[in-house]
């Protein structure tokens, strides 16, 4: 299988392919439209997206590209996004001149590189596996890169400081996407199984919130995730992201959904798939 | 009034300050913690904060401070997120030979950089108007700083290109906060009114985000945002945000937050507030 993500070889969107996917090749793309437009045209069988991280909220570009294009989630997985310093091999701490990374990276790290490497300078590139891959290439002892485990195996850097994030609550959830006609259809051994939808409201009726959220209490269907998307530009307006307990094969389930279309503006599934594992 | 925020002067947040308390004078702070106890403490009248982003979510870090700290909110405003590429006066866009700015906005305004400063060094500093005042105190032409208007306005700097973020449909939420004795009365007069609260389910009843939103749909009070939070190293568990529209001086507000105990693990109001406006 060829899976695509956003990033370079060495960025955690890899960590999340090769943890859904053990024995896929991992394609890197140049941005998250990218990996859409391969699964979609069948470049790639499968594309791996991050969705949400638990301290910086729900990527809402995913979300609307999910909206937009016509794939399907199959599996998903939560990561914690663990940031290492890494050098060349035989290079320390007191020889660093340089830091490179990602500014999100750069942002997260920013306690330890205040404490450590306070007269370092700070250089910005648009990837943390692309900051190892310079360091690496330059063979420089003075440079470091901040970037993840696997990054350092791929360029051969030695982490010398592990998890330097501040908050260590860092967790990213990634999804797994195929083309509709290649889903597969679901396996009832992989359970349980959730199952992510978005829906519209209609305008203008008090209450619509609970009496779409009734289509689902009444079936005695949890919901791991409820989040309002006021949508910009059209005041009282929102979007809802679900996801369910359960598959869109549970009878339950598809009577909720058909009860949904009844009281929603809009509603759209993006699949069933197993709930996914937390690697920490 | 004195009012803290954090960021140095320039900052987006002490233009939330100035559109939210127009005569007040805004009190740079050098983190979050540090606003919530210069209000705590006295030592300022108000506290403003950014609470969620259109495009980038919640500001979890805020909401967990909101928890743990005895402030209330008092108002509340949207602000357009524009950022302008600032230079001292005369110089231009090829003049420019370094860009510094905070990573995120860095990152907002990649597709610009790529395409009309792809040669020019970038330099990372943690504070946008930071940035602006360096450029301004250096003096130099060759070097440019990526920040608010505001704060081109406060270090006498040009704005050789406005609004060069990627997506425009970025808008920030800000909260001003004050201590619990000084929140003073309602104003009936400045409504309609929105309030906050925060609430944890109680675990394994099925259906408990249901019957805790029937409190609110039973008695007709609509909400203005709803977002899950999963507990990190707690699965299953979660926090609830909620905006619901209406006063904690109206007896349908105080019978559902009664009511809301009930059904809950535990209830925090966070304040009631007059709906903010957007400014564009």
């Amino acid at each position: 299988m060829n899976i695509a993500f956003q990033g370079e070889s060495g960025a955690f969107s890899e960590e999340a392919v090769l943890a859904l996917h053990p024995n896929a090749t991992a394609i890197a793309s140049g941005s998250f439209e990218a990996v859409f437009e391969a699964v979609s045209s069948g470049a790639v069988d499968r594309g791996v997206i991050p969705i949400e991280n638990s301290l910086f909220g729900s990527v809402h570009q995913n979300y609307d590209l999910l909206q937009e294009r016509d794939l399907r989630i199959v599996a998903e997985i939560q990561l914690r996004i663990r940031h290492n310093l890494l050098v060349v091999p035989g290079s320390e701490l007191k020889d660093i001149k340089s830091v490179c990374s990602h500014p999100q990276a750069l942002g997260q790290c920013r306690s330890f590189l205040r404490e450590h490497l306070s007269e370092a300078e700070i250089v910005v590139v648009y990837d943390t596996a692309g900051a190892a891959k310079m360091v690496s290439e330059r063979a420089d002892g003075s440079r470091a890169a901040i970037a993840s485990a696997i990054a350092g195996v791929q360029y051969k850097l030695t982490a010398i400081a592990e998890g330097i994030e501040s908050d260590h609550r860092n967790y990213t959830r990634f999804l797994s996407l195929a083309r509709m006609d290649d889903a597969g259809s679901l396996n009832p051994e992989r359970g349980p199984f959730k199952t992510s939808v978005v829906y519209a409201q209609r305008e203008n009726i008090p209450g619509s919130l609970y009496k779409s959220l009734a289509v689902f209490a009444l079936r005695d269907i949890d919901l791991f995730k409820i989040e309002s998307r006021p949508l910009v530009g059209s005041p009282g307006k929102y979007l809802f992201y679900l996801d369910l307990e359960g598959s869109t094969e549970d009878e339950s389930i598809q009577n909720a959904l058909r009860h949904l279309e009844e009281v929603a503006a809009s509603v759209k599934v993006l699949g069933t798939y197993p709930v996914g594992p937390i690697i920490d």
